[in-house]
């Protein structure tokens, strides 16, 4: 407050400190991001509220997710892009879950849950609440489950393997990146779908998480190229009718050799692509599209959003039943959330990554 | 006719000789079929007549197709394939129009003119007529079109474009080996929906192919990669949202780069990669099927058989009202027909490629 101010006796407000994760610059070359690509900086607020006349609401975030496709929001701007790119020296954007802490907006109150785009940071000015969905304070779900379960990767799940896949019972179907906030899904509602499942993780720890064991037919780790041929003749002796690909590269040529008569390829995710410059081998067995009558088809989530209400109440409805697991893999603090973004392209989360900004002690809410 | 027979009165019949083109033996490294794969040989048939109790008819062959599906069956055996292979020895089979000679079924006559499966010979007994079509003796559509532009190859262009793709007026399509049986269909089909169209041919002599040229929009020669994707940005600078491949290799990698968002790419074949081994580059932009939710979608012309009759009618209307052109490439008698069909490997037909067997001045019946 100035000098000027308090002549003119306006009352003195709080400033409010404001931790934010910011982006230093753009990722030019073909690499997966690291830790050290962000920052952690500290910037201020004038006080816990949201502007009168900005139409806005200021959220304190609780929860925010991690997901690989941020990467190509570091990447600098391009026409090619489906999705706008970070600006640098800004909190990153992501889903987060958060408490409306004050309101502008007569749809939000203080006090009101709510799952959607927010900041990297721990207060957001929210100023359009587009795709933005309000948590019931008595939902039976754990609130972080609004970022994986019920959120994003859920509905991906959803749209690739009922929109693109239509399952059957008896048919075979093959996860990649199962153990992953997608993955995991698949597999399940694959399995409730009396498919047999198999899934695959980069890792043995992955694969013996106990939780997720249960929900698959088999769970199963495919790494290099001739070790994914193999088991997949193996763990497919009838080949495989639904592949969901999380992984590209070498799996997904492997799933091209395996795969049955009309078999369909969701492709969702190349996670093994990321890093990859134009010198890997690319897909060798495309040629088994004619053969087989494959069709093979990307997608993203947000081209089917009117499907969210009827998937939020199928997973729900399951997840409560007991018929779903979900595994999560989180860290404290917006400290760790470089580390965490980062460890998506190393594969070192084991479930759905999340960053809990503030431990439940500090919080008297809800979960 | 033997001494016994002599005595038992049978009656004298004249033997009939019967040259066919045979597979000397299967290809069994990955290279494309050569002319000295096949030989011409001569048979002997007892009688013109179809054997009492076969259930059968004999015809006289008039045209044979040569398709590069053929190509499949001139392997050995594999559980993996659709289609049988061909026996060792015997004649080669394809599709023909041909001339009924004989009937043992009351199905057909002598005089009926039919197309379908046959045998690459001047004469055979047809015993099951599965997925034959007879022709009308006043059909307005020449016989041997009923190989091309009403056959396998128009409604292999026909489903893979409507089926598949969706063409909507305005849209931008790419039909690779455009003046080839199947892509020059697809081109003017896409035309008459309104589409812009590009075609793209092997040889600067196929590209100037008048009949062809004013049924597309464009038709370019589109040779190597770099070209290829040089071109697609010139042809198609808003891009791709149809492309139907016919060609495989390194001409879908540069559609792929080239796609527009919900893109649809027909896989109908791989002319490009038939004497591909995998030492070859692999397909490197599969990505772009994320990004830009692009479908890509394998086929065979024989899942869709229930629609046949709607394609005849539609092809033909058109035909018959002048909006759609069909060019042949013809080579005359079954001595021709190894180098006919070894040609399509290495490019050298302009249209589709068709061996008449009887020339129409030893035929007193139709075109």
């Amino acid at each position: 407050m100035t000098e000027e101010e308090k002549k003119e006796g306006v009352a003195a407000v709080a400033e409010v400190s404001n931790k934010q994760v910011v982006l230093k610059a753009y990722i030019t070359d073909g690499r997966a991001p690291r830790k050290d690509d962000m920052a952690v900086t500290v910037s201020t607020l004038p006080e816990l509220k949201a502007p009168k006349g900005s139409g806005g609401f200021l959220v304190k975030n609780l929860y925010l997710s991690c997901d690989p496709y941020m990467r190509g929001r570091m990447r600098p701007p391009s026409p090619a892009s489906y999705i706008p790119s970070f600006l640098p020296s800004r909190p990153i954007e992501g889903f987060g879950v958060s408490e409306v802490v004050d309101s502008d907006n007569p749809e939000f109150q203080a006090g009101d849950f709510i799952a959607g785009m927010t900041g990297w940071e721990e207060y957001t000015l929210i100023q359009k609440p587009q795709q933005l969905r309000k948590i019931s304070r008595n939902h039976a779900v754990p609130l972080s489950y609004h970022l994986g379960l019920l959120g994003m990767p859920g509905f991906t799940a959803y749209c690739g393997l009922y929109e693109l896949c239509s399952p059957k019972a008896g048919e075979f179907v093959f996860v990649s990146a199962a153990s992953g906030a997608v993955g995991q899904i698949v597999g399940q509602l694959a399995k409730l779908e009396g498919c047999r499942v198999v899934g695959s993780a980069g890792s043995a720890t992955k694969v013996v998480n106990r939780r997720l064991k249960i929900s698959f037919s088999e769970l199963v780790v495919l790494l290099h190229s001739w070790i994914v041929q193999k088991n997949c003749c193996r763990y497919f002796p009838q080949g495989i009718d639904i592949y969901f690909d999380n992984v590209g590269g070498e799996m997904l040529d492997a799933a091209l050799l395996n795969m049955r008569v009309k078999g369909r390829i969701a492709v969702c995710g190349m996670v093994s692509q990321h890093a990859v410059t134009d010198s890997g081998p690319g897909i060798r067995n495309i040629s088994n599209v004619i053969v087989k009558r494959i069709k093979m088809q990307g997608f993203l989530q947000s081209d089917f959003l009117h499907l969210y209400p009827r998937f939020l109440d199928h997973v729900t409805a399951h997840f409560l039943a007991g018929d779903i697991v979900y595994v999560e893999d989180v860290d404290d603090g917006l400290e760790s959330a470089p580390a965490a973004l980062a460890g998506l392209f190393t594969g070192e989360n084991i479930g759905k990554k999340v960053v809990r900004v503030v431990p439940p002690e500090s919080r008297n809410s809800m979960n």
